[in-house]
């Protein structure tokens, strides 16, 4: 799941472009984490591309992927399985590649913690239930994700597929989604389902989400409940980024209690419901270069704090 | 084998460039794909690095490589299996990598169909015996091209070198050709020959091609015949394409006969020949983008017709 | 272990940049190697990324990795197992990432023979304890590496976290150095560590380093001695080159003895002590391309001498 805030601002079509072009962007992390045990240096450096171009009648269209970018199973974007294209004209945006789901389109997720997003114990990511290639990613990438914004209403709508004469299993997911701005809040609402093709099991999950934009503090608020056959019965998160001068500090908080399943992945099989949150805190010192860090944990058994400290840089 | 039409032209010396560089160039795709049973979505994006240069005396070299451009046995362009590097000047151009043996450097495919190539059915690649990692990939890449053009005549020759010390199979292929260009149209005639080493297994072919560019019609027909071991008995096919305004048809015919051999690959085991054809349309909206589409098919047992439509970016 | 001849120059810190950026540069290579039985072609082309920025404050920053760089387990820029990244101002320049030794950041390696390298035989990297993946890869990227350098002194130091949670063995590896130049010459020392945690086998080394650079005449020498549980009884090479026009002459000679382990993989199990050389010679052509060949040996039992001739692009 992408790490947008407020990703309705993705929705504005891009600016008309004299000439098609590839152009370069990058960005670079070094520092600390401690992951409950010990202290390890991370770094990383990576570097993206961006493809547009505008035809005569000035449909945009193009694209973007990362030079390391590969989906789960190894698959590149030159096999739409990582990164995406796009094209977008007066009719909205039609996407394709490895998209988020509807309701991710239009809502994004919580503030990202740390320099490295500390995501070990919950992480700021909201459990949507499709896109981002959380589901059959071996049959039906790419996936397909159609956003339209006119005035204070913006709408989304996702789907993959469903066909894959190779493989043993032929599911499918789709979602809606839409949102309504009125002055600085944003409320949404989006279905998400899987048909589970011939695994018989099938998932549905409605989201819920509202955004405030409070000049220099940003809250979301979000709700989901599962049906179907989902094995989530609610989550609920909020989360908030504060801003003053170079200073930005933010953090969530989610709640998760799931239906017939457990926390067995993170340790506590024990466990069917569980809090997590983090908090964090960078400093701005221009040109492309902050500070960040943060801290994270959640209420399960042998669940230990983690942190981390360092610069992030973007080119 | 390159997708590549009037191939002839890519043997125009690069103009001198005042300095070195690397510029970048790119491609996507979006649309759907009907395999014959389900129609699916695919699109890709990709990005080729292009690099140029020049010595104080005029002498031209460079090389180019796509970021996802691998071959067959992962080697990449830092081992000289993807991509290619050449230098040139008034003795031709030598180009070294994963290139194209001396015919299909002089006479390219027949016209691509469809927006993703639709080649399941058999294609609009040329069955040239040699060249683009078709044998020995493990042994041999690097492979040299060399090529030539003065007034009306091109010559091509390509050869791997034909060692392989750590493996057991010793193979080395080798080709040559020749084109003669008269007003619009470019007769040429090639011989491609795999010394199978160790196997013991020897094949040749005889390749006659002939281009027409007659304005808005480009018409291309070639012939193959297979010596020595070959399993191709002969090979006759056209291609042709015609551009009208922002419009562009094109498309493929190819008969195959086998010696010794049959399509079982194709799903038709009793079959030692086939013909295979594709049809197809592109408009041109500017600025980079199109749209196309195509179908194909061929008349073996069990085979489908498969059909596509979408849009083309280029950047 | 990277190939720089004078590596002091690299503590330069960057100069001041307007934004942050991205920018590319390339390599190529194309001509024949004999490897001791045969010749075969071998070339090659490459891009690199290189990251820059500066903050308010003046603080630069970037990193750099190439489009096919990764490290020996399949680690790349994306994860800090290849390439690195930097910061670096009045304090010095913190380096992280796939970085070289204290040592090696200063004194580098010898002149490379060949427009391959040619390293089957010995090679031309000097044998250095630490940094450059060369221990516990799987373990400690990415490691931190940092120079300081202030009028005739440059000092380093390299060490990597020294914690893996999830693996049995926790080595750690630490080194630093000294140089002091003097008029054109340059004398310099090292000390590197390895603890090898769990295996109990520690290793240390002693290396002492002059370089000097006489106009034309570059000239390296380097002494090295184990320490604790090292396999390597001494090590002293001398390096050096000489440019006259167009032409550059240079090469290698290292003598080795080992303490306790043999030259098995070298094919001689017998030898615990070994003479290793190089010679080579190119020829700048202007603009980016030079011609390059040079010839390699050892005094094993079951070694061939190797050679290679070829032409080097720079973009």
């Amino acid at each position: 799941m992408k790490k947008v805030l407020f990703a309705t601002t993705a929705l504005v079509l891009s600016a008309g472009v004299a000439a098609a072009e590839v152009s370069l962007s990058g960005d670079g992390r070094m520092g600390v984490v401690y992951d409950g045990d010990n202290a390890n240096f991370n770094s990383r450096a990576r570097v993206k591309f961006t493809l547009s171009g505008e035809s005569d009648s000035g449909l945009a269209f193009g694209g973007a992927f990362r030079v390391d970018q590969e989906d789960e199973n190894g698959g590149s974007a030159s096999q739409g399985a990582a990164g995406s294209v796009f094209v977008s004209g007066a009719f909205g945006r039609v996407e394709m590649g490895d998209v988020v789901g509807a309701p991710e389109a239009l809502f994004g997720d919580f503030y990202e913690v740390g320099y490295t997003d500390l995501d070990v114990d919950g992480g700021n990511d909201i459990l949507y239930l499709t896109g981002d290639s959380a589901n059959f990613t071996e049959n039906n990438n790419p996936e397909l994700l159609y956003t339209y914004s006119t005035g204070p209403v913006s709408l989304a709508a996702s789907f993959s597929d469903g066909t894959n004469p190779s493989a043993p299993t032929d599911g499918q997911e789709m979602a809606v989604a839409g949102a309504y701005t009125w002055t600085n809040y944003t409320f949404g609402a989006g279905y998400e389902y899987i048909d589970g093709g011939d695994t018989g099991v099938d998932a549905g999950q409605v989201d819920l989400a509202m955004v405030a934009a409070l000049g220099a503090t940003n809250v979301k608020v979000f709700y989901a409940t599962g049906t179907q056959d989902s094995t989530l019965d609610n989550n609920f998160g909020i989360g908030a980024d504060y801003t003053m001068d170079a200073w930005t500090f933010g953090g969530y908080v989610q709640y998760v209690d799931l239906d017939g399943a457990t926390f067995a992945d993170y340790g506590d099989a024990a466990a069917d419901n569980a809090v997590w949150y983090g908090v964090g805190a960078s400093y701005d010192l221009g040109g492309g270069l902050s500070v960040k860090g943060g801290i994270a944990d959640n209420d399960l058994k042998n669940s230990d704090m983690v942190a981390d400290l360092g610069m992030k840089f973007s080119f």
